[in-house]
């Protein structure tokens, strides 16, 4: 089975993407685009940058600071993009890694230390900065990239490479080695994984100490505290995730895979814990995690501004491996909810329509709209209105890249019942003697359609995921119709070739309003259609109107419309207030009682009359050029 | 004549701290505990960190990079303190500044250089990182502690220190020297002030070269963008404040300088252009300034988050500095109006009751109690919920000493027709041959009682600042009793000694609701009590109930009540809805249809019950241990 998180325990078993093909629709066109479009496109940029070629220079010997590129942590891009190619290869693609793999393996060490930045005549010594160096994050990418090789059958440079980094790792960090962690975490699951692939307990071991070292002050007491690193707290005392958002996710992620295989019911019960804790009071509308820029981490409960939120795109990937984990940890079904929530609305967003420029941070508002980027050289900044190419620090793409390739990894499951379907596309499942077709339109549609193509004569379930956020559903089942509540639906019986059943999702539009305790969207409404978030963006309103100025009524109809620009069966929707009517002038400036500019006052100014807002999906925004745009939109009294 | 600020020309000739003297009141008292408080408390933290070691170590050629303690800006908080006790002697305290003197004067160098980072063997080359060195922000504290110094009348070590070095960077950086510029403005203003001092001219072409080179993007553009250090924008052209808060307006303070002493009324409108948008869409009721903690900068328009409002000390101290200058050379009372504000929400507000601990960043909102402080080091975070004795960056308590000290050079002006008081605080006044005294339990009481001491027989007209907070004011003078609006009422007449006039403000509370623009506070309400912003603090609470639940009725009264704990004439404030009800409790998790905790539903979570609500001023929270604390306060819907 290939894919990549393959527990040995847990509720379910996940399917590998050699058993879900995903053809076409929402995520197969993306697969084909990631495989066409993203993966050459980083390619490309890691040439271009020197990161690659960072590697060659060290496996000459040529390798001085001043010839060194990229920060840090530029390695890992590499291996992120080996791991994505490897996937990419595993799935039936072709996304040749040989070059790739030579180069690395060839800068490696004797002994197994791997790493550009450090060790080299003029370079900072091995380890003498783990705190910020990432070198056991550089090989924690590393060996995924080993694990996703070895899964797909090949054995080769890159996987013995991995594998000589990971012994490299126990040797120097195990019980006798250097009582020391990396101030980012990453090398926990990867371990943990290599462990599942190769059977080797003391990868399992490594990650464990890991896990058990963090959390007791041993990374300095920086500026943004030991919280940033999860070093202020073992994770198993924790309350929440905090700190900066995707440590604290890689974190968790090695968390739940070191408790599943080791049997460490309470440590997986703090990771649940900690999950519904962020989920009910640090989590974002569109499954975003991450409410500060300071650290890039989370913030306090409730405090989710949507400007300056921060939801950096490899959070929502990290968030999603954790979803995934702890689904197949628990069989509940609330995982693949924010799963579903977290692809459609972050990591869908964070990629461009042709594939080749990435956000890095995913707001729910953007107020102005921003600096023109130049699309011929690495952005500098994390933020952006538009996406960019690359990054000076661009661990995004790649991260989009491989989580795209495996894909068909994270969508469904089996136990001793039968099959789950967690993620509905179009596509193809296999397990055993049994196939099914799955065709749907969704999320533009929400009508699933899945037959079975053959199976065996014994009966077994078949498990449907019914989002929280559809209330309830329709089933269309051989035995009859039937409505369905949120969670998992099971159709128990002696399937037959040719069985067909249906879901029906009810995708109309809906409002949803904040918690009371947001105080950042007190007052503001969003809409939501099936599992997409949408936005108002400026450039379907007068350019005259500031999204300043827009004020929706809730009582007004929202209607669907086709919006081609942005794709084939895109559904755009508006607020129809009366179409005659323009949208409110932006309001006058609030004046002190001198006359004076001042935007507080005794009176409450008046707000802007509400007019039609035509709202986008929020994964499709920022694709037509600079742009304004808000997900939450303030609501007329009435 | 002594002050801070003295220009040339302009609308109002500033009186200095030698002719207006604060007596007792709120700001008397603060002088007081500055001079006998935090002035001393500053001089043992400078000892016990080792930046004020630095110097007698530099001056023994003894200081190796590994001996020198802080951070690179850490001379200039030896320089803010000796700036402090020069105004503390010659407002008529003890502030004995000789050991200072001798101890900075004895570390320069031949030729004028002095910094104790750079330059000696194993540290790196003078100038050679202009970026982030702070050299010549670090002159530029210099050059204000020898202006106090001059203005003072002593001609010291200090005083020939500072003249030394503001020659060097002439020689250094003049039109024939190195064409650059520091990463952090200070050293214009500085120039234009030892020009006035001194009357040499080059100390004002050299700080106009410095305003002139600024925003060519000279300085590298880093993650933050070069508006980080507005070297995006001249700052001719820009059209708000932006970037780090502090940069930005020390910077406009020296280009107010520039524009009065050349004439240059372009430069002046530009500044006035930039205040004024940035006063109606970047600044908090507070008058607090900077939005983000990343970069500590201006945000958006219209992004002004309560929760994490970075508001640092040193940017209101920077805006008072900016708005004093603005008056001068405007005489407008906008400019009056926001230092006011400013003073006693945000300065008033940095120091603890005691004068020995001090915020940093002065949010509106305090959603944790936040760690605990350890008091016996210094602080190495810049936001806490109690206010640090010291901190890594420790740029506060001393330009909130030298504001202090010098405050009574910020009250009163004089121009051809007379006195302006544009601040209300008890003490005298005294210019030529007229002495006022000031009587007044302002901000606690509205009553400013003005009596004429003595003065000659030309008639002269006496203005008096109604703020625009007042929306209108009673004046009573020996001619009767007006109404009067805001701005400036003159009372024009032949003054004889004994006659008064008393103003009344009218300091019942009030509610205040910030521009719909305003996302982060939608829906809310603040309370204003004369000048002063009030605040929900836990402590005064059921401390099982959070201010997450806090909801005001703005229908029910506003009762005043005594707060001893917090000092003797302080007013608190009860939202009185009904005594024997308790305050709402905490609302229920919001989940998802499934049961789960998701803070999003498809109908409004029921907002809490409105109750009592006791507020604090704001300048005075966190005084009575760890809290949560808000100014805004969620309205009950009618």
């Amino acid at each position: 089975m290939i894919g990549p998180v393959l527990p040995s325990a847990g509720a379910l078993r996940p399917l590998g993407l050699d058993q879900v093909r995903l053809t076409g629709g929402f995520w197969g066109e993306r697969q084909e685009r990631n495989a066409r479009a993203t993966i050459p496109h980083a390619h490309h940029w890691l040439e271009e940058t020197g990161w690659l070629g960072n590697f060659q220079l060290a496996a000459t010997d040529d390798l001085t600071p001043h010839r060194r590129h990229g920060r840090e942590f530029s390695d890992s891009e590499v291996y992120k993009l080996a791991e994505a190619m490897a996937w990419e290869t595993a799935r039936g693609g072709s996304a040749p890694l040989d070059e790739l793999s030579t180069v690395v393996a060839a800068a490696q060490e004797p002994g197994g230390y791997l790493n550009t930045m450090f060790g080299r005549p003029g370079q900072q010594p091995r380890y003498s900065d783990l705190t910020w160096g990432h070198e056991l994050y550089c090989y924690g990418h590393l060996v995924q990239a080993g694990v996703a090789r070895l899964r797909g059958g090949v054995r080769d440079a890159l996987t013995n490479a991995a594998i000589r980094a990971a012994d490299h790792v126990c040797v120097e960090f195990g019980p006798t080695g250097r009582q020391a962690l990396c101030g980012h975490p990453e090398i926990e699951m990867a371990l943990v994984e290599l462990y599942r692939a190769t059977g080797t307990a003391r990868y399992l071991d490594q990650a464990r100490l890991f896990l058990d070292r963090r959390g007791q002050a041993t990374l300095p007491d920086i500026e943004l505290g030991r919280a940033y690193f999860q070093d202020d707290v073992p994770i198993r005392e924790r309350t929440a995730f905090a700190g900066h958002a995707v440590r604290a996710l890689y974190l968790a992620c090695g968390a739940v895979d070191v408790a599943v295989e080791t049997g460490d019911d309470k440590l997986l019960a703090a990771v649940v814990r900690q999950w519904e804790r962020t989920v009910a009071a640090r989590t974002y509308l569109t499954g975003g995690m991450g409410s500060r820029h300071e650290g890039e981490a989370f913030g306090d409960d409730f405090e989710l501004p949507a400007d300056r939120a921060y939801i950096e795109t490899c959070a929502a990937v990290a968030s999603v491996m954790l979803s995934w984990r702890l689904l197949l940890a628990t069989g509940e079904a609330r995982f693949a909810d924010l799963a579903e929530r977290t692809l459609y609305n972050v990591v869908a967003a964070s990629t461009s329509l042709d594939g080749r420029a990435f956000f890095y941070t995913n707001p729910l508002q953007q107020r102005s709209p921003g600096e023109a980027l130049d699309r011929s050289r690495p952005w500098p900044r994390a933020s952006s209105s538009e996406r960019a190419p690359w990054r000076d620090v661009s661990c995004c793409p790649t991260n989009v890249a491989r989580t795209l390739a495996s894909l068909g990894g994270y969508v469904a499951t089996e136990d001793g019942g039968g099959l789950q379907l967690h993620q509905y596309a179009s596509g193809t499942v296999t397990s055993g003697d049994t196939t099914l077709t799955v065709a749907t339109g969704y999320p533009w549609g929400g009508v699933v359609r899945i037959s079975v193509d053959r199976t065996g004569d014994a009966p077994w379930g078949l498990s449907l995921r019914v989002p929280a956020w559809a209330g309830e559903a329709q089933l269309v089942t051989p035995e009859g119709t039937k409505r369905v509540k949120p969670g998992y639906t099971v159709v128990s019986r002696a399937w037959r070739a040719g069985d067909q059943i249906r879901l029906k999702l009810p995708v109309a539009p809906r409002w949803t309003e904040p918690d009371p305790r947001i105080d950042a969207v007190r007052g503001c409404a969003a809409v939501e259609r099936g599992p997409l978030v949408y936005c108002a963006e400026s450039v379907d309103h007068d350019p005259a109107v500031a999204l300043d100025a827009v004020n929706v009524d809730r009582a007004a109809p929202v209607a669907e419309r086709p919006l081609p620009a942005l794709g084939r069966d895109v559904v755009a929707l508006v607020v129809d207030r009366d179409r005659s009517e323009p949208n409110g002038d932006v309001p006058p400036p609030t004046t002190d009682a001198a006359g004076n500019g001042w935007p507080y006052g005794s009176h409450s100014t008046a707000d802007p009359e509400p007019g039609n807002v035509t709202l986008v999906p929020y994964h499709l925004w920022a694709n037509r050029g600079p742009a304004t745009m808000r997900v939450w939109l303030p609501v007329a009294p009435r």
